[in-house]
């Protein structure tokens, strides 16, 4: 399988960890998207992904997966390795549902629209719409969920509860996400900042 | 187990459509919100959903999932009967896992977007920050998505293939919260009109 990406950005970095998480790094090749200089967008690449968006993971039989957590629900699946990123039954898949979500929608797509609207973001050329005033809100959001990621992390060893799942992903590449943007991690956030050590311990991150 | 919800919201009504598809009713108490008068943004229901929104699934043992799609992901889950809404491998999972987020950002999110920041929303009471350029700009997102849908749905008999599924409930929900926003569905957008009818007649809807 292939994945279209680039390296180093935040979504296709979670891609990338979950991927490291299962031991399958090496079943996938990675094809370049020139991002910056808008090649996501062309007709061309939209074909492939009308998200318009990397990462976008392709199947041997030619299906197309765009979006994170599908994809991640997809390489959990295939690959036996590795822990659970999404739920060994429909419990533990909801909470983690759940807590993925609030941390894609509060951090790291709020660190995202931040970027987007309230910085240069990718610079004149990408950035055609820009609201400034949205993109500030976006940042108190941000901001609040790292305060509710503390105090989960408090209680619980990973966000989801006590075993590392793909919410710990979205958390780690929106606090990555946020270190670029400059937006701060509050200090006194001993539980993330604890969390996040932990986090950089990981292989799949370490390495 | 209970859901925390209002009868006729969008949200609330995707999860109700997804219990009726899964026979699974009469199992739910539900438990009313009175979300027009802010009583889900109080400390109180902050305790039950940090997202202070409905809906939210309360399960026996005290365990509570906000969310949409995890609260949908468990009732798929517990209850055998009806179709399968999140998909029986891996392969379909992640499928219908994309084009429900592309339904849920492109369309029915983006539909709430220019409701609460275009139009007077839920009204000066809980509209407390209004972006009315960025509600506008969502409009055009929603009808761009229904033009997207409406080419998928030439080719597919349901959002996310050959099967129903949680993607075609969240597609439902958008086009009746477009409705209700008076966000206008183009006619010639037919795939997504005959689709629609045939949604109507389904029993988990009609009923
Ligand atoms: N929700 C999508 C987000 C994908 C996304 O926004 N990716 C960024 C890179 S991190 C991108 O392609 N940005 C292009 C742009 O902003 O034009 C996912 O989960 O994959
Ligand atoms: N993403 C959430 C959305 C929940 C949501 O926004 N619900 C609406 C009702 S349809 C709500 O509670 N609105 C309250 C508000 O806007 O303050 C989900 O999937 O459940």
């Amino acid at each position: 399988m292939k994945i279209y990406d680039v390296e180093g950005f935040p979504n296709p970095a979670r891609v990338r960890i979950a991927l490291a998480e299962k031991g399958a790094f090496e079943n996938v090749s990675f094809i370049p998207v020139d991002v910056m200089g808008g090649e996501h967008r062309t007709e061309a690449f939209k074909k492939i992904n009308p998200d318009a968006a990397v990462p976008c993971l392709e199947l041997d039989d030619g299906t197309r997966i765009s979006q994170c957590n599908a994809i991640i629900e997809y390489i959990d699946g295939e690959f036996e390795n590795g822990p659970s990123l999404t739920g060994e039954n429909h419990r533990e898949r909801a909470v983690i549902s759940m807590m993925n979500i609030r941390a894609e929608t509060g951090l790291l797509n709020a660190v995202g629209n931040y970027f987007h609207h309230a910085t240069p973001g990718l610079g004149p050329k990408l950035e055609v719409y820009q609201n400034k005033d949205w993109g500030l809100k976006q940042r108190d959001v941000a901001t609040n969920t790292m305060a509710y990621l503390d105090e989960v992390l408090s209680k619980n060893a990973y966000v989801a509860g006590d075993k590392f799942s793909m919410a710990d992903i979205t958390v780690f590449a929106g606090l990555a996400f946020a270190d670029f943007a400059k937006i701060e991690i509050p200090a006194n956030l001993t539980n993330l900042a604890a969390w996040r050590k932990k986090m950089n311990a990981r292989p799949s991150i370490a390495a």
